[in-house]
């Protein structure tokens, strides 16, 4: 769901994309975005591109042929992101986890101890995939002691739990307005530390992606003002006026809703002999992996609950296909008004 | 300009790219871009990126390492494609002309027979940054002759001038939706005939780009509806709704009005001791690159423009900077009302 007053802001007379009033509004988004990062750095903006754009932002800039990276594996996005790193080059040293469980610090550290001179390791905050939220602050630590940078996915962490650049140590992140920023797909804010930065402006190769390459949208994002390409203008406006309703909730205040929904949802599905999957301890508040009780046709619900109930929830992927289904409560579907019509919705599809 | 219609549809509520509704929709969009790019292409679609996103598309998807390509560089556009073309691994033959002229076939014939096995030779039809347009089926003809791919930038031309793919050999053709399709920003529609799909399909080498992977994405635009990445669904819509009212006004009717409007603009210029300085014969009818006389402050003008009148033309470019102003008059900004408006701006802020 996204706010009425976000619709009136993409709807907003498109201007010039060197245009004063876009360039002031471009700095205001900065400013946001470096809020609802947690984070000081300097080079924290929108690339013009849904999520998978800034994954691919953060692999091409980071990214020299050759290089070694470790990448966390415990569902559909860290497996794309060994693929986006290795047409970008890298050699990948894959940290596997089974679907719907984190990847353990341990595990970080043995890699660690394999690959020579890792350039980064990177982790997927939020698997949207399986609704495991992986803890960043050790693998962090463990990822700075090795001399690595540390490349986070925050796609659908960043506006429904804690992701705290600086404090974490985050070397690059990258996420997208469509889920607990509760705007249009369409953006995908990215942040880059000093240190990132600095291996990016001193690469001995160009980066392979013009459209990407930091080191030119940094002089359209930056104070120069130089055209690189043409920003998506009214995308940029619904962004400017999502970040401001999640600065006026208040992050805190924004992180409590998810959590209390989540709590809502599962007690509610508990009390239907239903319970969420992913690993306990370590569940996402804003995507809850539920699982499908036995003898009941998975994709045959996920359609009655469209069709009948106009609620649109996620099937399971790859291992998980037909055992679960995702439950989304981001941003402003995080409502107690959802959850109680998503579980009289799925309440009268299994016949209780 | 954008019609007020298409900001109501940008406005409409966000539906998930895999729900059936949006399917439709984008069903929809694929017929109307045919009709607009005059093809039968089935891989016709809009990437989810600004216009430079879709000459990265093509670049990529066409060129392994090592390939040889020939583009023409009368201009910013085609200086940047030589760029993405060299970051794709191509080895590149530059056809130049002076900025504000066309590239000849007889250039093109030359550079021919210079390179042994090009992959491509690319054209950008409306150059942006000169406004000059550059006639395409005699170059189409020698390409094709000579074995190779022939890729068009039809950013600025579709829909503002006649754009015919399969009548004129296009192979491979990208856009963007705020030029004469008069839609905001934020996508770039591509199509790719038979022989460039081929190309790219039996590559021996991955894409190196995950976001533009022909491979990948007709998954998603075809019949399979497999996820790749989250669509700008909002986008899209505003897209449909652009589309719709290119061909309610009909190709042609939208053609001859940019031409005439185009006529209006060169005769009240004349009639002010102004000319249009890129190649007589050869003149954009959508971006009229206008000479600014001896003695006149181009940036002060520029900003008189904007700040008294409301009006946004854009600065010379290179070689061009300081000596000419462009001035855009593409889709709904092609009318009888804005080139009075303008003219009259102009009368103003020159003192005649």
């Amino acid at each position: 769901m996204v706010s009425p007053s976000i619709y009136g802001a993409l709807a907003r007379p498109t201007l010039g994309h060197l245009d004063p009033e876009f360039v002031r509004m471009m700095e205001e988004v900065k400013v946001m975005l470096r809020q609802v990062f947690q984070t000081q750095n300097d080079m924290t903006f929108p690339i013009s591109g849904t999520g998978s754009a800034g994954m691919e932002f953060c692999c091409a800039n980071l990214i020299e042929p050759g290089d070694e990276v470790i990448i966390g594996v415990n569902g559909v996005f860290g497996t794309r992101m060994c693929d986006v790193a290795e047409r970008c080059g890298a050699k990948v040293t894959k940290v596997e986890a089974t679907w719907g469980r984190i990847i353990e610090p341990q595990q970080i550290a043995e890699a660690l101890q394999k690959v020579s001179k890792p350039k980064f390791v990177a982790i997927v905050h939020a698997e949207t995939s399986t609704g495991a939220l992986t803890p960043l602050e050790e693998i962090s630590r463990l990822t700075h002691d090795a001399g690595a940078l540390f490349l986070v996915d925050a796609v659908t962490s960043l506006g429904g739990c804690p992701v705290r650049v600086d404090a974490w140590g985050i070397d690059a992140i990258y996420s997208g307005t469509q889920k607990c920023l509760s705007c249009p797909p369409g953006l995908s804010p990215v942040s880059l530390s000093a240190n990132a930065l600095q291996a990016a402006r001193t690469r001995k190769t160009k980066v392979q992606s013009w459209y990407l390459d930091v080191n030119l949208l940094s002089s359209y994002w930056g104070q120069e003002r130089v055209y690189h390409h043409t920003a998506p203008i009214n995308m940029n406006y619904a962004l400017h006026e999502a970040l401001r309703l999640v600065l006026i909730e208040g992050l805190e205040a924004r992180f409590e809703r998810h959590q209390s929904m989540h709590h809502a949802l599962r007690d509610g599905l508990s009390a239907l002999g239903l319970e969420i999957v992913s690993q306990a301890g370590h569940q996402l508040w804003q995507l809850n992996a539920v699982g499908v009780p036995a003898g009941i046709d998975e994709a045959g619900l996920r359609k009655r609950l469209l069709v009948d109930f106009g609620i649109e929830v996620g099937a399971g992927l790859g291992p998980l296909k037909g055992k679960i289904i995702r439950v989304g409560l981001m941003g402003e579907t995080a409502s107690r008004g959802n959850v109680d019509r998503f579980l009289a919705a799925l309440r009268t599809c299994l016949g209780k």
